[in-house]
């Protein structure tokens, strides 16, 4: 028997949501709630999935969480399906799926990894307000309807004016003065590539951008580069789509990358600054392959391949 | 006897312009019109300058150019005063000010130069709309009016739609795959710094801000970094002003940075992908320290300085 379930906070319950045809009524997201369920998507933050994801999972329930909460626990896969689907087999439960960024950027960098061998990789962002979430969504627009109305525009959200600004702040400061966004990106990139000695420096930048997060990346790889295999390799892959003819002013932007399934990767070149080095530029839908469509990516390829959903004991 | 003489093309011919309390009427830019002047703010593109620059110069005039006709020409001395007055001396009569970009991340990079020894440097823009022009400022304002009365956007100046977007092209492409701000970074750097053989590698993008770049640096070194002194230096340092402050959301951004005459440096943090490496954030008004500005501090320190206004032949 197929069955789905709608579940949220007590706020949503009871709302009508239309899937596939079917009129669905949301439930409230509690532990019983998962009884009798394969699978479940977890697009909640990291509290809520540290409360609930053990209690999915006690009920036979794989979970592929979008949180942070489990990314970098030891025994919780970090998968992007293109990169790491092997890495599910033998799970325990608990899935998670990764940074907005980080999967961005890694749709770019991943098969040039494979081509060149990725040593260092220096990232900076160009991040949509979508990723904070719907209040700064709003806060944006806020600020430039103000703006049009020539009146003070509203500030909540962000510690600065978003609208005609760039914030280099995406999450809190370390006591590296790196901020937990740069550190994912690190800490995350290594972990999904399996490379745990990569060398990443990030900077996470928010842009008035509303949608699609955008990363200029620069590496460093172990073998020369080629440029033509290195657009080949792009082009190839799965989770990216080589969108680059400079002579054409042809590259990714966010709003050209906004609800595609793909990244678009371009900027494609030898890098001047270093003997192995290439740069590109990728953008892509921090809501879509940065967050949920992600999930279900991860859960079709491990039916696709066969791979149990079941957690091993 | 002192005089100033405003010109511009025959649009602006006979406008009135109030300076220093004084109303002066605007006169053709031409040869002629130079004659008898010591000093000469030239802020047009480069195929005016190149007419015109040379016509001021044999009048006996010292031309302070904005545009990128001149800057790489090996006798003509590209300054910035706080990091290279010393090459005024022996000028041949022109004098050319730096791309905006350039401008902008040398006054955090210098100090830091001057203290470690940069070996290289990667920089990733965030460029306002100001640097293309005034038609530019009134495309975005146009595309955001649309937006907010749900109209299709106006598009006319840029390839893409600016508004909400992030548009990874700041001039035209050459044959190495970057565009010909990101290659005037690189030269430019060179040889403000006098560092020829310097290591640069640049992205530049433009993004919705009205006014005032940043940029996201990341630099090598050839000696140790200290987090302690990197800050002390850039906080003595006249081009720039020290903003950072990260446990209480202290950095520099660009609306706080219009309109300042110095750039404000924050986000400084030891590197995490390099041994000698720290990175950085820099915010500065493209429309002062980027262009005019930068010339009216040259003429003043070198007058300050007693270096002669009129050429060495």
């Amino acid at each position: 028997m197929e069955e789905l379930r709608l579940m949220a906070s007590a706020r949503s319950v009871g709302r009508a949501v239309k899937v596939g045809g079917k009129e669905l009524k949301v439930i409230a997201a509690a532990p019983a709630a998962f009884d009798g369920l394969d699978l479940a998507f977890f697009a909640a933050d990291g509290a809520i999935a540290r409360a609930l994801a053990p209690e999915a999972v006690q009920r036979g329930c794989l979970v592929l969480d979008k949180s942070s909460a489990f990314r970098m626990v030891a025994d919780v896969p970090l998968v992007i399906p293109e990169i790491n689907l092997e890495a599910t087999r033998g799970h325990r439960g608990i899935i998670a799926s990764p940074n907005c960024s980080t999967a961005v950027a890694l749709m770019g960098l991943w098969p040039l990894h494979q081509a060149f061998g990725v040593q260092r990789a220096f990232f900076s962002t160009y991040q949509s307000v979508s990723g904070t979430g719907a209040e700064a969504v709003e806060e944006l627009e806020a600020q430039v309807q103000a703006h049009v109305r020539g009146e003070l525009m509203p500030r909540k959200v962000y510690p600065y004016q978003i609208a005609f600004n760039a914030i280099p702040q995406v999450d809190s400061f370390g006591a590296d003065g790196y901020t937990g966004e740069e550190s994912k990106m690190r800490e995350e990139s290594r972990k999904i590539m399996n490379l745990p000695s990569l060398k990443v420096s990030a900077t996470c930048v928010r842009v008035p951008v509303v949608r699609a997060h955008s990363v200029a990346v620069t590496a460093e790889f172990e073998r020369p580069v080629d440029l033509a295999r290195a657009r080949a390799v792009i082009a190839e892959f799965a989770g990216a789509e080589l969108t680059d003819d400079p002579s054409k002013s042809v590259y990714p932007t966010p709003l050209d990358y906004t609800r595609k399934v793909k990244c678009g990767v371009g900027r494609l070149r030898r890098d001047s600054a270093l003997d192995n080095g290439l740069s590109f530029w990728v953008s892509g839908d921090n809501l879509w392959k940065g967050a949920a469509l992600n999930s279900i990516q991860i859960a079709e390829a491990m039916i696709r391949e066969g791979i149990a959903l079941t957690p091993s004991r």
